[in-house]
């Protein structure tokens, strides 16, 4: 384990330390910044056209981050550091830089071959414009039934390749799905082509064509569309929803110290980048004073979307969104009411295009507040529920959504009242479809979710990437299954035959760490310090992670997807923490064979024996679901929810949300008190004490006395 | 299958008909009909002293129902028959009496020895004065450190007996789970008493104490308290909670008729009885004008608590809250803006009392609206994601909170735009607690929460009752896994392994439909009609439940309480539907030995091999959580959430909720023509078309043109 600075922290978040620094060194690179170092590197190598694939922050070692951090010293801080990916036109594979920023110089530059980088805008929206013209593909296009006048009117979506063998990942390729519109305005999914343009990226051009043995001309159905203009016509007219208003009067519960949030005790940085998106650092709660450390770093770092028929080339859909195009890169303008509802903070983004030009994606991340529903409640049966404390929580959410081509991920870093912090995951958008014949047997492989579009069975496999700090570095993972007790009923020790426990299994090493979701034991895992027992409980403090959305890879092992997407085969995987270690699929994902396969897999071979216990830990977790779709996915698809918790265990004393005003408090003493004074019926009636807007749906009259603590 | 109408549905919620039926025959009995039930019953019997243990609405036969319903003759109104349960003193059992209130007179009275009815209040609150005044009692109380003058600071939980082999079943009997608090406003559970009195409930006297071997003196810690008021003394103050405000300026989307609610296509009756709490019955979806019946019913029907402690006498710890107590007798009466928050519609409940007078509870079950979140949402990469669509989500919430002693059990029945029905449960209150000595090795039964409390592991385990009729009364269910498909990686038929599909599997008979949860295969369960075809995707139409929450019974086969609570053995039975068959533990729940077992497992064993396949079919599912606790969750638990879903899969044509108006929609071509009029700006600034409220946080500044359609 590298050198950490000592814990407990310096309670970092004293506002009235002087030279606040309000920026910080996990801060993304701003919009100046990424002009720099574009012109940094253009000023170093000036006979350059580099493109620029990407600039990104070079995240400082956590070693160093923290020696600054709780140094105090602004001599220790991390100097900023960009880390560029460049393209060259006619040099395979890419050039890796860093640029000190603070020092306005290049430090490093690597050429690195046998690698691809990752799908940008300007990769992808030329695709279109490159089949179109295509004579092969206005061939097949033709010959499909598209009126020969109407290339136009043909659209694809562009994909990385994922990995083609008779490619390779010399070359930068793209397959283009392919689909077509009456209208711009129509959906293009319901009228899918059933042949495969392979595009040359950097050539601009088509190599081939994947054409299917059996042939599925375009369909002749109408458009299976959704914008309001179409539903309203055929319908006559869209449903009455009369609106539901949240507001927040006295203004929101959190406040922003540059890129650090702070809202009911937890403490964050929120960074963003152009490949995960939202990461959360530094995360931290005040325990009445004390500034206890939880995670050093959350994100989702990779996700792999495999689909289930096996006929060629469908293989080749299984795409890694964040990996191989970036849920930064795709990540969408939020609009006020409309992504997120009430009262609204929202933060930026900032990236460089291929030609070096900052641009700036509006309201990329949502901060907002929502009502959470009843927190604790206990009522007293002796008095007929009288006696009652209950008490609303609200929680904290913070938000990206991005567009991966057909599907839209939205995703929610919830942080509850109550230490619980939830990752929840909306998937919504369209179904990618492939063209299928009237009749057509598909094998099971996929759906008619409408005449003649075909849906295939899919995975969503996200990679959550934890690396723990619970009271300090050194953490663990414990393995817990509830097992029944020994003994059969009528033994001596399960006489009743009740008994039951947890079997709480802490690995060692990397390779034992290995490890797949049991729902027979209701299995969890607690993330935990070891050297800190709970004075009541003596168990290590942890968070423990409850997860139950689980689905195993389905693809065989050994299949291209299982290469590819080595994390997917697990769903713990437990390393020690290594600066760079992020992405679980490698740092350049496009075009891996699998064969070996990178990143995590890679990580664990290095060192299989590797301590996990007791140190400096990353916590890798694949949860999604598995989706065999059916015609209400379609045209677009509602929401899907999938969510995981972290729930402290064993970390708080007690419950730590006792401190959150009861929207109603009512002690027997004042019951009895009450009924003393022949006052049950006003008490009964009281409203809440923290809630002035609720109402009765249909004017019913209400007692409106309120009189808080003073009702008798 | 008995004989129901033929489907499809006369439009039975058109408001025009004349005569309209406000009252339905499954209305819970009215406060006047209780009266009567109870006047009928007593002029009847006019030298008997009957308390009324319950009298509930008896439902009328499933075909009669629907033959009224449908035939729309009022000479078909099925005649209002009250279920009432009469104790008599000194007289072993009970007495059922069938009461038809239409024709004011008894029509039945059975006398039934060797069972034991539910625990009331009336037998429940004296408990503790007799413990307190026990002489032997005292003793141990005393023995325990209670100083003798502080009889009055002793408290118990009266529980059922569960069943104890001493006293079998021909008295009722209660045991006591004793505390000791310093004073009334004090949370009880911090202070257990080691002993366990057994109580006579009808002698009202103690005839026994467990007494371990090992004792546990009343512990001299502090209380660990809940109140604000204790909160406040301890911290100083309370935390600082600014309020989120839920408004609905133009009132709700719901309407009731009766106890029939309308909210956005779904319709259905809402029931309350004693047992089960809210039942909701007769549910159908509006489909573009065609009613479509969803479930003839729908409730929680039973649960079960396990506790995992195999020590005599704790065995007896696995409360069945609705078998043995009732989630209707054990509702709240919920308060505006503490329990549900925003523009909120009540419904009361009436009960009988044991001295046969009417109690009402108020705000027992309330009906409201809550935001849904992004309902779906599509946007284009080619623009930029300009081209967008995204509507928001709105819910109907139908709920209700019920105190089981020291539990809180928060019961959410969810419906949502896209069709999908969701139940969550969540649970709150305080841990049942059990004294240990400090220091005390708790042998993995249990958790030090606080110093010298033990609180014990323990399960949650609820039977879900549905009784589908989608489409038709003829239903099945098909056992949906999910496989790989066949061949090693390399083979012709899966050569790069990426295959798979599902393997849907409809159990012919009782006996082979009892299956558990799979979570390699991500079980589902799609509840169907076979003999409707969905016309795009070819597969029947169906609601599938998604329940991932579903721990085995810890308790061994054979153990005292898998032979009691039948139901809980497995995930899911499915038995061909037979009025009556509501309660899957028994319809008498306390004091069962489980040799045999009552309920379900009876039912199976009678027809094993009777066909659930495309007949009138009930399926029960068991779900919960294993709760190992932790200090977190005292001394007042945080809730905690379980949910499961019911989703329609292939049964609506397309994602049936398109025609909620969006709250952004801007297609391709606006966006080219906005740009052609240099207008993208102030189109990206457009607010939302449905949010009025929505706001910045800090006050930042926002071009408020908003214009709709008319942007350019």
């Amino acid at each position: 384990m590298a050198y950490y600075p000592h814990l407990p922290y310096h309670h970092h978040h004293h506002t009235s330390v002087p030279g606040e620094r309000l920026s910080d060194p996990l801060d993304p690179l701003s919009a100046d910044e990424l002009k720099l170092a574009v012109e940094i590197i253009r000023h170093e190598y000036p006979s350059k056209h580099f493109a620029f694939n990407v600039v990104t922050l070079e995240e400082p070692p956590k070693a160093k981050y923290l020696h600054w951090k709780y140094s105090k010293e602004d001599a220790h801080k991390p100097e900023r550091i960009a880390l560029a990916v460049l393209l060259e036109k006619g040099v395979p594979g890419i050039l890796e830089a860093r640029v000190n920023l603070t020092k306005a110089e290049v430090i490093q530059i690597e050429h690195i071959t046998g690698v691809c980088p990752i799908l940008t805008a300007d990769m992808l929206v030329n695709t279109e414009q490159i089949v179109r013209k295509d004579p092969a593909v206005i061939e097949q296009c033709i010959l499909s039934g598209v009126p020969p006048d109407q290339m136009d009117h043909v659209y694809c979506d562009p994909w990385t390749i994922g990995y083609d063998e008779r490619y390779g990942n010399t070359r930068r390729m793209q397959q283009a799905m392919m689909y077509y519109r009456s209208n711009e305005d129509d959906s293009q999914y319901s009228h899918p082509l059933d042949f495969c343009p392979i595009i040359d990226t950097e050539d601009q051009k088509v190599v081939a064509i994947d054409i299917p043995p059996v042939r599925r001309p375009l369909s002749k159905h109408k458009h299976s569309n959704f914008n309001k203009k179409d539903i309203e016509a055929e319908l006559g007219k869209m449903r009455e929803v009369k609106p539901i208003s949240v507001t927040q009067p006295e203004g929101v519960n959190f406040r922003m110290k540059g890129r650090y949030i702070e809202w009911q005790n937890f403490r964050m940085h929120i960074g963003f980048n152009y490949r995960e998106g939202i990461v959360l650092s530094d995360i931290s709660y005040n325990d009445n004073g004390h500034i206890r450390p939880l995670f050093y770093r959350m994100s989702i770092a990779e996700m792999v979307v495999p689909y289930g028929n096996p006929e060629h080339p469908h293989q080749r859909k299984h795409a890694f969104d964040l990996g191989e195009y970036g849920a930064g890169y795709l990540t969408n303008p939020l609009a006020l009411g409309c992504d997120c509802k009430g009262v609204i903070h929202y933060l930026d983004a900032h990236f460089v295009n291929n030609t070096g030009e900052v641009e700036t994606v509006k309201n990329a991340i949502c901060i907002h507040e929502e009502d959470d529903g009843v927190l604790f409640k206990h009522s007293d049966f002796r008095d007929k529920f009288r006696t009652t404390i209950s008490a609303r929580g609200i929680r904290l959410v913070i938000s990206q959504i991005f567009t991966a081509a057909n599907y839209e991920y939205m995703v929610y870093w919830i942080f509850h009242m109550d230490g619980v912090i939830e990752c929840e995951l909306k998937l919504t958008g369209i179904l990618n479809t492939y063209a299928m014949n009237e009749g057509e047997d598909l094998k099971g492989w996929g759906t008619q979710v409408y005449p003649q579009v075909n849906a295939h069975n899919h995975q969503h496999l996200f990679c959550l990437r934890l690396n723990p700090m619970l009271d300090g570095y050194s953490n663990s993972v414990a393995v817990v299954d509830g097992v029944s007790g020994p003994g059969e009923p009528g033994s001596k020790e399960n006489y009743y035959g009740n008994a039951f426990t947890t079997e709480r299994t802490v690995p060692k090493t990397v390779k034992e760490a290995i490890c797949d979701y049991n729902s027979d034991t209701s299995r969890t895992w607690d993330i935990c310090n070891p050297n800190k027992l709970h004075p009541y409980s003596g168990k290590p403090v942890s968070y423990k992670l409850v997860s139950r959305e689980t689905p195993r890879l389905m693809a065989r092992p050994g299949s291209l997807v299982s290469n590819r997407a080595g994390f997917a085969r697990h769903h713990i995987h437990v390393t020690p923490y290594k600066d760079g270690q992020i992405y679980p699929a490698g740092d350049y994902v496009p075009q891996t064979s699998g064969e070996p396969t990178k990143g995590l897999p890679e990580w664990i071979a290095e060192e299989p024996d590797a301590s996990v216990d007791n140190t400096d830990i990353v916590v890798w977790h694949t949860f999604g679901i598995t989706h065999f779709p059916a015609p209400e996915d379609f045209p677009l698809m509602p929401a899907e929810p999938i969510r995981l918790l972290l729930r402290p265990r064993n970390f708080f004393l007690r419950n730590p949300a006792l401190d959150v005003p009861p929207s109603k408090n009512v002690t027997t003493s004042e019951v009895k008190q009450a009924h003393h004074h022949g006052n049950l019926h006003m008490m009964d009636m009281m409203k809440s004490l923290t809630d002035a807007t609720s109402e009765f749906a249909f004017g019913e009259k209400f007692c409106e006395k309120h009189k808080g603590d003073h009702f008798f």
